[in-house]
Parts: C-alpha cells; structure tokens; sequence
C-alpha cells in the first residue's frame, strides 16, 4: 500500500521552520511497510490545499496531513477534507465536551472559535489529542484514507504513535526490514562501480547508496509476509556487500557512527589517543568527544594553530618550521610526535594545512591538508589536496583523519592491508 | 512571479535525513520577493520524477529541483528535467575539464559515471560547483525557468547563494530588501516582549524574529520600486532595535556570525585568546577557528578531558578536582587562569560540564556546565544548566561562552555594563 504525505502550513513555505514531521511521519511510515513516493507542502488555501489532496487521492491509497487543525480562520485541513471527500461536518459531541474540559481544567478562556475544533466529517473517525484542543480524524472511503493530524509536534507525534501506527499497522501485511553497510576511504562512484551487477540485478532486497562526507552507505532493503523472512532476505545481501568492500566496512549497525567505530576500536585495543590540530582547530577533538564513553580513550588534545604554539607546546624545531613551512610531511610527522610525547598517548594524530580563504601559494594551495597517525611510534602521513570553502576543507580534514587512524590502528594490531 | 521547490531523494521519503533544503530555500526566495505557494519530495524515479516536474511548470514560474546530480545511475534529475522541457543532452567541455581536474587534484581514481555529470542539457546555463562535481543547471523556456542544484548543503548553499540569487534577483520588479539585527543573550519569547508594540504594528517593513541557539536574529524586510526607497524603509526600524536591545546586539550584518563578531571584537582590542575545554572537546576552538583571520589572535587551545589533563597541562592541584569536582566554579577558574599563564594570551576561556548521557547526579546533573572568562586576569564564571542531549548541551556550552567572552571584553574594554 502507498502512502501520501502532505503538511500544511504558510511557515513551511517561507522557510520559517524546517519540515521534521514530514521526515517522522515518512521514517514511521516506512517502518510499517507503506511506501511512499510523494511528500507536498501546501499553505493555508482552500483552492490549493483542495488541489494536492485531489491529486494524492488519486495516486496513493493513503494520505496522512498535518497541520491546519487549529481554531483560527486560517486553518482550513479540516474543512477542505471534508469537502474534498464530500462529507458534512457537523458537531461531534465528545470532542466537544473534551475541549470544555481542556479549557476549564486549565483555568483558560473558551472563545468562540474553539468549537469549529469539535467539528468532524460525518462517518470519520475522531482521534483522541492529550496534548492539544485539535481532535485527529480518519475518513475511510473505499479502498481510500485520509488522515488529519495537528501540526504541533508534540500533539502530532504521541497521537500518531497511540492511534495512527496501530490503525495503519492493519493495512498492510508485508514487513520492511532494513540494514546499513557503511563504508569509509572508497568513493561513492567507485562504490557503485564495485557494485554496479548487484544494483543491475536488486529486486527484493534493493540497495540504495547514501554519499556522505567520505563515508559511503549503502541501505540494504527487503519486504516480506514477516521480519524473520525479511531478515533472511537481507542477509546475504550484507554478507556479500562485506565481502566486496573487506576493511572498508566500518560497521553494519546504522547507529554506529565512523567517531564511534574509531573509539570502539580504540577501546578494544585498550589504546590512548590525543589530537593536535593546527587548521581543524579542534573539529577532531570535538567529534572524537561527541562519543559517549570517549573519557576511557582520550588523553587530551592540543590546538597549535599558530608556528609559537607549535614550537612552545610541541617542541617543533624553528629551523623545520623555517626550511619545511607549518604545512608540510615532516612538521605533521613531528606534531604527531610531538603530541604522543608529551600526552604519553599510545595513538597520536596530527593534522596541518591550509584551509583558506588566504594563505594559499602556487606550491602550497588552499586545500593542501596533511594528516599524521602515529600508533606506538610507527608514523603514517597522507596528504590530501582538498576542495570548497574553508568549512568544507576542514570538515573533510576530520573524517579523513579518523579514516587514516582506522587504518593505521588495524594495520598496526590486526595485519589488515588497504 | 511564483517558485515552487521539487526536492529530490529517496532519502527524503524514506524519512532518513531531514528536508533543510526545501526550508533554506525557501526562505532565500521569500527573501528575494518570490511566492512559493508548493514544495514537493519525490524519488529518484523518471516517471514520477517527470510528472511532478510537469505539474510544478504548469502552475509556477519558476521551479527549483534539489537532489539526484550525482554521478550514479540513481541519478535522473538532470536526464528527466531535460526530457520534460525538450532537451538533449549533450557533453559540455567547461565541465568535463573541471571534473577531470577534480579527481586529479586529489589523487582520485575517475570512473565512467563520472562524466555523466559533465553532460548538460542543450542551451542550458552550467553553474559552477566549487564544493562538488555535479554542475547546477538553469534551463529557460519562454516565461518558465527550471534550475537544478546539487543535493548535499554544503555544495547547494554556496552556489545558490553566489550564482542563483543573482540570477533570480533580475527576474522581478519589486526590490526586496533587508537587514538583519542578531542578539545574543537575549531569549527568544523576552525579545519578542520588548518588541510585541512594533510587531503588531507591522506593515512594510515586516519584523520575523528566528530563534537559533542562543540568538535572536530580527529581518527586517521592506519591500519598494527601488533598493534605496526600501533601504530606507528598513532603517529607522533597524535603528528602533538598537535601541531596545543596546549593547545585546553584536551585529547588523547577516553575513557576521558570533564567533566573527568575537573575533572581530578581539582585533579591534589587540587582544590574543587561548581556549580550554573539558566536555566540549575542542568545539569552542573550532568555533573561532573557522573564522578567517582568526590567525592574528587565536594563540593555542588545550582540551583536558580528563582529570589527568587538567592537572597536567594545567597545573590544577589533585585536591581542588577531588574536593569540588572537576565540574565546579573553581576548576572553571582555574582552568581559565592556567590557559592564560601556560598560553600568555591575555583572553583565556574555559567550559568544564556534564554533556551526558551518563555521569550525571542529583547534586550535578547532566547539562550542568561552568564557563569561565579571564581577560587580563578578571575572570568571571557563568554557572549553566542547559538541556537536551550531548551534542545540544554541547553546542548550547560553546554559544554561550562566546557571549560570556563578548561581555567580558566589552565590560572589560568599553564599559559597558550587560
């Protein structure tokens, strides 16, 4: 069965908030077994609103709107439903009363307006709001369903998981079952590419593949009468998927991020690690300390931005710094060194470049980023020439950083090759 | 003249990512005076890829796809645009070379789907990528303009901005105009408060306030014939807000960030800056670090995590950490008066807190946070709770202590009393 989803609401529309309903109705919705192939955002106009629910009527089996359920003028979803569906709305008594009682056990005033929310299409079905005035309401017609819920998501959210989930969890049979692979240091067309016959061939499961800084991810899929069938489908797929990307996979746990994975490998190698960063200015540091439980792993960190910090706190040499400049292999390699010395750190990474938008040369442009590691003194130092802004530069600094200490942690303790 | 917004992704629908784009750009378009009565998501699917597309043109003027430029066969947004508006497509030179250039630049193995980016739909406009491979595209048909841009906000946001907006700035007679007044230290619903009379009183210019962390950003927006009648609109407005918020306001300029305005703030006193950070982990560094310039002023960072490195880095004595806790107004102070000493920068900052999840008690729970200020050596400590989870407390830690770091300098330098 197919799924709709439309929000309602001129905010939308100009930008003022960002649309994360649409995002938990769509993930829910997916968990169900529904698929959905269309999202709308429409404002608070009769002609309009009428005409994208038309249109997804004809289209999807169901369609699920937010938004629009208030007592004001504006708020039309109601009504527009109503009338697209050809039903009446006449007075619901328990909303009513439901929406007396709200307002006195609040000590708040009860305009006039109020009443327009105990309003319902004839034949629909009310649905309870404990958070809110705006009742919920299903109109089945047919093989058709709409559903209307608040826009609030605090009223929106708890009504759809008591009372939504459950009625639609009835409407299909089939389960959706999904695993993440995710892959760091391959390129996602070079993903594809390794992948291109099983992506000619998918069916049940498919595989999409999600580009992220550095990280390539690729969602396995499969639909069945039940999760264990599901399941089963989906497994030889990730088994293959590891086999063709070895190493590469980090995880095929979808909450497992690539800081998580560097720190799980840290803590199960009962390694230490401290950063010192000149351009990412603590980037690293911040997304390595994002992870819960980082406190057993990290010793501390250093941001030697400056050529004095470097000599001061690092011990750098003047004359390297003179002869080979701040950005160069030998000063990463000696911040990395620098760094393990005096955190005494079993893991130490240095990263040192030029992150714009000054202070590139023809030799040396803006983008030129090295990257130390340093595991029980045996040093790795990559250079990268990076692209985009200086955020962009930076960011990319990062997630190459913790790809390169992945590696040099499982080359040093484990013999992988890459 | 219309705009309606086709967001492009399986992501999206699938409710793996959240819809920033459609709600960035919307807000850009409202900026620039153009009406956005639509927003839509669809998949990477031709045919209903093709069909939304169609409806979009047949009811705006112009049509904004977002999404589905990339180089894997998944992507179709360029390939089906050109079908609904008639196009071939053929390879552009200007973009093969620069892609080429891409992946030689950083040492990366082109593939053959690489080059499907560098294909443009015939008498189309390319529009330069500087973050990415994937070109944007602006098609003209008579009246009707459709311009695609690539997926991933870090290379949709810098071209719409360099590239797009100029472009649509051309397309209507009305000139919209505004101005933006941030705040900080200042919550949203007391700002509004002090603002309720003007916002009632609004007509042209209008008064949108938005609320992001720890901010309040006012857009004042005129609309006229010319830019300079609506410039003049916005100004005395502008200055009302001046005069409301006094010293709270750090900018008029939407392009100044916080931290810029710390920064900016810093140079103008001579004023060099070391940062210490315990659970933020190097944030607050990164904060400042990515403003340019930053160089002149910033003098090196230390972030002692644990215990150890604070006493080791910092000279903090064992039986302060184990009578207060490394969570407490002194270590806040100590911290701050050790990053001066061991960095000779005259402003030193320091966060020490509880991010959670865990290490919370009912004495110090989790989002207790102490920032620290020293400047010169007058050092004041905020005593924080903040809510939310890790990375909110985070994030919530790093702001406020760049507002800390602004009114210390100013009550410092200028006099000025918050």
């Amino acid at each position: 069965m197919t799924v709709e989803l439309i929000s309602v609401g001129t905010e939308l529309l100009l930008g003022n908030i960002v649309n994360t309903n649409a995002a938990y109705l769509a993930e829910k919705c997916a968990d169900l077994g529904l698929s959905c192939f269309y999202q709308s955002v429409v404002g608070d106009n009769e002609e309009r609103l009428a005409a994208v629910l038309k249109t997804a009527l004809e289209r999807s089996d169901i369609v699920i709107l937010s938004g629009g359920l208030g007592p004001t003028e504006d708020d039309l979803t109601k009504e527009v439903s109503a009338k697209v569906m050809g039903r009446k709305l006449a007075m619901h008594e328990p909303s009513r009363k439901r929406i007396e009682e709200y307002f006195i056990s609040r000590n708040m005033e009860l305009t006039e307006n109020n009443w327009k929310q105990a309003m319902m299409p004839e034949g629909a079905i009310a649905v309870n709001n404990e958070n809110g005035t705006a009742p919920g309401v299903i109109i089945e017609d047919r093989e058709k369903k709409v559903v209307l819920l608040p826009g609030p998501p605090n009223e929106m959210i708890p009504m759809f998981e008591k009372s939504i989930m459950p009625y639609l969890a009835g409407k299909d049979s089939e389960v959706i079952y999904s695993q993440t692979v995710k892959i760091c240091g391959v390129g996602e067309s070079k993903a594809e590419t390794l992948i291109k016959d099983m992506i000619d061939s998918q069916g049940n499961p498919t595989i999409a593949t999600y580009a992220k800084n550095c990280e390539v991810h690729l969602r396995v899929t499969a639909k069945a009468a039940g999760e264990k069938e599901a399941k089963k489908l989906v497994k030889p797929v990730v088994k293959e998927l590891k086999n063709r990307f070895g190493p590469c996979v980090y995880t095929t746990n979808a909450d497992i991020t690539l800081e998580k994975a560097v720190v799980d490998l840290l803590i199960a190698n009962k390694l230490t690690v401290s950063t010192v960063e000149s351009c990412t200015g603590g980037m690293l540091a911040a997304r390595l300390i994002n992870v819960p439980g980082v406190s057993d792993v990290y010793k501390s960190g250093y941001i030697t931005y400056s050529n004095k910090a470097k000599r001061r706190i690092l011990g750098i040499k003047k004359g390297l710094l003179e002869k080979k400049g701040a950005v160069s292999e030998e000063v990463a390699k000696e911040m990395a060194k620098g760094a393990a010395a005096i955190s005494r750190a079993e893991v130490a990474v240095s990263i040192t470049g030029i992150a714009g938008p000054g202070g590139g040369t023809e030799e040396k442009p803006v983008g030129l980023v090295y990257i130390a590691c340093n595991v029980c003194g045996k040093i790795k130092v990559r250079k990268c020439n990076f692209r985009g802004n200086r955020a962009k530069i930076r960011e990319t600094a990062v997630s190459s950083a913790l790809i390169l200490m992945r590696q040099c942690i499982l080359e040093y303790y484990s013999e992988v090759t890459f």
